[in-house]
């Protein structure tokens, strides 16, 4: 058996106790909280390692700051754990039921997931945020965190181990995977016969590699070359405002946009009103020979991977299409399946768009950026999912869960 | 791009036809039952083949049984697409949705799931049936089938897609993989740059060849190592009655139980009532060190093994716990998560069994047999799932659905 294979089997019996845990589950997280903000000081010291390997590695300062924990943020990451204490119990819901003609009463109840593996890069906040979702959806929980933040996480793991342990829950409820090489990761991918379900927090090299490794069942999130599609019809006012507010209100996260696609009969009045909101911000725009033609040289031009990527920066796809039926195709082709958006004053022009593309959040007239746990009023968010399968859009606890048939009879046969 | 990657391309651009093709599904699912009745000569024909095939390479005669086509087995399968056709449409049920402060309208609504893959093994009336529930769910379908239904499943394929070409839909919505060598089914498993789900119908071997290698993400279904535990409370004639239900009324199936635990202090009294009940269908009994000295010798000293495997034949593991915590820990070790269910008349023990039991259906004084999508009232049934995301236990159109979030706005930005 291996390490990983020990921590698994562990996990998975840890997980059984979580099953029928009940209140115990926000009492450890209350536990959690408490021993978060007293332990403060020893995270601290932990990630003052991290940062200085990190500065030595020639890390970037923006990804020295997204490492960095102080007082501050450990308390935010406190406060997180009790946020989710608070929210109600996903498990035993009884989703649906009926008593059968030959009396058998049937329900489907909410149950836990078993054992969750997490894989995430280089925030240590995401070890506290993911253990208190999987825990208070009565799933244990294998963390997988990148190498940038290891001691930072070896700490906060240690710290949530022993809280759960204070309140008579197994302490393997929690566990994290010290060893951060690519081989621990193919591992953890494959453990099937302890993890219930994958979920890869990070960018599309991390995505790709989990459904190129994984034999467990994994969860996609996050990758999002999102779309905004000027329709003839537009609000031009309104197209400007939205494309700027979802490109650069926060360029480097999921559900900003990348391409903005343009219907011709509008190109020449919309794209320098929009072109002028981007200046704004200096966007750089990426645009296709009707673009150039109309906005001029400044327009670097686009080539295909430009509709293939996700920029996660100050950088904008442009394209002029003939049709709705053009941008539709566009977005068929180009499109990650997470947000897109048709900006339009047209009602046949809106539910096309809605009925056609395949994305999991399709928006009329508002920004791609909403698509947020948060924002949709989850309570929580573990990531946003963009496969069809078991959860899609953003993820809040119901989507940790599982579900399982409970059958009473008196003795019915078949 | 290989063959199979232009069969997914094409089975793509047609599941994008379907989305939107509201109730033309059901005039190409009355096409496929008119097209299968005229032409059952046809199919006869080529199951034939199939037949004179199969015996030349020596199957035994239950197979060449489920293998064969007649007049009235076609007229079978025909009915069985009418009455998909009949089934209320899955699509565009708003399943919630609500008005945010901001004054976005958010909805989740059902959706296809786009391109499904279903591989399955011998009986020909899969390729109708699977077909059929797919369209409806409005996603296309790459169908993969044994080398020993080969003819047969051609003749079929091919009738369909004619009739869903004849009503205007495009005849990739249903294709079917004519190469049966090993190498077509991992690549089919592998094919995610079209497949949106891959649901393999088949035994343990299959299920396992599909975890190892698919890429796609999977509904394992099928697999059933299922249990009853008969508690010290139990009503002994329910229990035996029950049992022998379980084992005996279909012992090929996943849902028929391969292992009987029994309480200590009832297993004196309950075993030879059991036994009497088994030895009319001359069950052979499997049985621990407690359950031979019960039974005497003419059980069969069961190994590990036999708590591990399905024998989906008249083949039933015993053994003698301690208590319902043994049995509970049994179970979690053994079962493959599919039905289990206990007997007694102790409520506390009921509740305790049904909590602590991780599997898709779990029963209370009822046999295990009526885990299936028509006892449930689920109309229809593609499989059972064994696994825990997205579906679990027998699956409906329903569970072949997925969905995505439809937010209309007026200018929100974040």
């Amino acid at each position: 058996m291996t390490q990983l294979e020990a921590m698994g089997a562990k996990a998975k019996e840890a997980s059984r106790f979580l099953m029928t845990a009940g209140s115990k589950k926000d009492e450890a997280l209350r536990a959690i909280t408490n021993a978060l903000r007293e332990n403060s000081d020893a995270v601290i010291k932990a990630n003052d390692i991290d940062i200085e390997n990190g500065r030595q590695a020639g890390l970037r300062e923006s990804l020295l700051d997204r490492l960095k924990l102080n007082k501050e943020r450990i308390n935010g990451m406190a406060e997180g754990v009790e946020q989710v204490a608070a929210l109600p119990d996903p498990i035993g819901t009884v989703l649906e039921g009926r008593t059968l003609k030959n009396g058998l009463k049937i329900e489907k109840v909410r149950v836990p997931m078993g054992v969750i593996g997490i894989i995430f890069e280089a925030r240590p906040n995401v070890t506290s945020d993911a253990a208190a979702l999987c825990l208070k959806a009565g799933s244990a929980v294998i963390l997988r965190g990148g190498k940038e933040a290891i001691n930072s996480n070896k700490a906060i793991a240690e710290i949530m181990r022993d809280a759960v342990e204070s309140t008579g829950l197994p302490r393997d409820c929690v566990a994290l995977v010290e060893d951060t090489s690519r081989q621990s990761a193919t591992e953890l991918m494959q453990l099937s016969d302890y993890l219930d379900v994958l979920i890869p927090r990070g960018g599309a090299g991390l995505i790709k590699s989990v459904v190129e490794n994984a034999k467990v069942p994994v969860i996609e999130t996050g990758v999002g070359n999102c779309h905004v599609y000027v329709d003839k019809s537009a609000d031009l006012d309104m197209a400007a405002s939205i494309i700027f507010n979802a490109k650069t209100s926060r360029p480097s996260v999921c559900n900003a946009i990348e391409t903005v696609l343009v219907h011709k009969d509008i190109a020449e009045q919309a794209l320098p009103k929009i072109k002028a909101e981007l200046d704004k911000k200096n966007v750089e725009i990426r645009g296709c020979g009707r673009t150039r033609e109309i906005l001029g040289d400044c327009v670097v031009p686009a080539t295909e991977n430009d509709y293939i990527i996700e920029f996660l920066d100050y950088i904008l796809a442009v394209k002029v299409v003939d049709s709705i039926d053009d941008a539709l195709a566009h977005i068929a082709k180009y499109s990650t399946g997470h947000s897109e958006s048709i900006i339009t004053s047209d009602y046949e022009c809106a539910n096309k768009f809605t009925d056609s593309v395949d994305s999991a959040a399709v928006y009329v007239n508002a920004s791609t950026r909403f698509t947020d746990g948060g924002e949709f009023g989850l309570g929580a968010e573990i990531g946003i999912s963009t496969q069809k399968l078991h959860a899609r859009g953003p993820m809040g606890l119901n989507e940790l869960t599982s579900c399982k048939f409970i059958i009473k009879g008196n003795g019915q046969i078949r």
